[in-house]
């Protein structure tokens, strides 16, 4: 893609509901026991198309099935999407399914759709039913705080262990056209005890049929919530759903719209990396030079999940060796006296071998600070070339602290 | 293999000199700044046959690629391996080949062997390469120390960042022939700044022919060295070289043997496991059910890998969900509803839903320390069954904690 198309895009405060048509809501439903807001519900307009990517794992929750199977038989149309926090409703026998299909049929009655116009998506504890009076208790509630402004009580409702909320805007002017793309998502990896889940939705209001948009989605969750790693751990509940509605786009621009798509997406990766548990930094982690983009992709995530690189960058060590031995096992073939690598703007490695280089300018390079906005400049950036090839990819990671062990070891279920 | 084998041989005292015929020296020759041992040699019969498994990594140090070739070219006839600790002599461009032929000729010369029965393995730091003046010093020396008691000092002398040494011997009469095996070891897995390797050496006074050996050497491996995980992290210098020596055994003893050889394998790899850095206990995982025992095996390492799960047991914390959540990451398929998991003998999951089940005694039951010794009683058990299947696998590891996050990020190299 023409990465100067990035410069159309700007961002504007707001989140999903900013794109023209959808609307948001998100209250108190009595499920979290810190009587956060814990449900939320989008509404798309009625011409809506949906594309939906889901977690790997072979131990999935009834909605992530639900989800995928409702958006293959609909060829993508749906409307809505119900997500409550608190309870992950995996690993709880039938009563997973039967749940989400009493809580998708009572929004659907309320909102007068088909129940296969309706998802669903769960996050929190695994193991844990939903107290499925209070949700439904909640319907009529929800329903009735559906408005064009709903994006912000949305993107907290979905939140569990996150210390902050993630939610973006961007638009752009495609022709003489204003368009719009919004997103939110929740997630800081699968690190808290027991919680799980990445969970994150897009809206666009620009018409594009099913397919292409089902081919542009899984393009873009490829090169952002596929390129991070927080801690290696896939959820019982990941679910990524993008919504589009509007007047359809001159195929001309459809390159533009998918570098928005991009913006967004990578946006919200990026936040819940920064956000990973006793995160101190983001780690960005460029590799080029290899034969396909997958490649270069693979060796970035596997340089991120790294225990070792990431203790180092949280020691503000710039220890190339664990870099070139994460490198080393990632099963990607290439001649070592290909590999040049920088830090920052500091050159470490040329063609195989190690140059010298000012430590602790380096090391003041690495002196990065989380700041939770959407700044670049927290980022530590490390970039690999490893061979002659065209390709390349990006990872986002973060750091590995105590707090980290802390959080994860000492809080006791 | 018929486990009521095991009960044959009982561990002695010593290490890789136990067996008949094998000498060794540790010696002093200034390649660590601490000043402790750093070089060692070990010399086998001169009938003996050597087996050896690598570094699956793609970036190696040159001693590894020439250990392979020379084993492979030499049908296993190798009779000296010499140890290095203090330098990996990995990416360290030509040097590293050239310094390594140069160690081995002086050894061989000595020794009045060719250089081509003649091994060598370093590890250090990566980038380093060796003193080679205070190597080549130390060679007569090094030569004139070999004895037959000499395998305590080799095993001190090839140490890194490990807390303790790590050799074993065991003994059986088979048949009515004693027959020794012995074994050292080093590495806490690839997780000290810089620091790199696993290296495990193995002798056994019972000659076997090179093809078999190889093979049982290959399957022992598998359920050993292959089956620990400190950090998910491979090293450039990774190494494990098995030598036999002596007069034949019957046939039908080679069963017996083959445990033994497993028996002081898995001896040492589990001693990495514990020895990991910052690690209070040992993990260790079996996997039931499964229709290849590759399958279990896997399944057992990514639960050992996982950040959650090191972190939950260090904490004393019985998190089923996290093990489910590794597992399901695991792409070898199953059903949640044939899955059954155990923490010591506290059942937590029955065909795939959890049970009740006292949180304070399972508690207790993690509360192991590490004793630094060959106990079996500081492991914390996790036992799963995932299907009806009829093979299983085991893996180790160690927890997650805050001290292992402490070595690794606030040392700066």
């Amino acid at each position: 893609m023409d990465p100067s198309l990035s410069s159309l895009w700007s961002p504007i405060s707001g989140g999903i509901t900013s794109p023209r048509g959808f609307k948001a809501s998100g209250i108190r439903s009595n499920l979290k026991p810190s009587g956060n807001l814990d449900l939320a519900l989008l509404l798309a307009p009625n011409d809506s198309i949906c594309a939906g990517t889901f977690t790997q794992s072979s131990i999935r929750a009834a909605c992530v099935d639900l989800c995928k199977n409702r958006l293959h038989q609909n060829n993508g149309r749906v409307r809505s999407v119900l997500i409550n926090s608190g309870q992950a409703n995996a690993c709880v026998g039938d009563r997973g399914l039967i749940d989400t299909l009493k809580a998708i049929e009572a929004v659907a009655k309320k909102l007068c759709l088909t129940p296969s116009e309706v998802l669903m998506c769960s996050t929190g504890v695994i193991g844990q039913p939903i107290p499925m009076d209070n949700l439904l208790d909640g319907i009529d509630n929800l329903v009735e705080h559906l408005n064009e402004n709903g994006g912000n009580s949305a993107a907290q409702a979905i939140l569990t262990t996150d210390l902050i909320d993630k939610q973006i805007a961007f638009e752009a002017f495609l022709g003489d056209r204003r368009v719009r793309i919004g997103g939110m998502a929740k997630g800081s990896g699968m690190i808290h005890p027991n919680m799980a889940t990445m969970l994150g939705y897009l809206t666009c209001d620009v018409g594009i049929d099913s397919e292409l948009w089902h081919k542009m989605i899984k393009r873009v969750v490829n090169s952002s919530f596929n390129a991070i790693s927080v801690d290696g751990d896939t959820s019982t509940n990941d679910t990524f759903l993008a919504f589009n509605a509007g007047n359809s786009l001159e195929n001309k621009y459809f390159e533009a719209l998918e570098v928005g798509l991009l913006k967004t997406s990578q946006y919200l990766a990026k936040s819940i990396a920064r956000d990973g548990e006793g995160a101190n930094c983001l780690i960005e982690v460029h590799v080029e030079g290899t034969r396909t983009d997958d490649d270069a992709r693979h060796i970035a995530k596997i340089i991120c999940s790294s225990s070792l690189v990431k203790t180092a960058i949280h020691g503000k060590d710039p220890n190339w060796g664990r870099i070139l031995a994460a490198l080393g096992r990632s099963r990607v073939s290439f001649s070592l006296q290909d590999v040049s690598l920088w830090i920052g703007s500091y050159q470490l490695i040329q063609t195989g071998e190690p140059i010298q280089f000012e430590r602790q300018q380096v090391t003041n390079y690495m002196k990065k600070k989380f700041s939770g906005k959407y700044l670049e400049e927290d980022s530590v950036l490390i970039r690999l070339v490893v061979g002659p090839g065209k390709c390349q990819g990006v990872a986002w990671g973060c750091d590995l602290s105590s707090q980290y062990v802390a959080i994860n070891a000492d809080y006791t279920t």
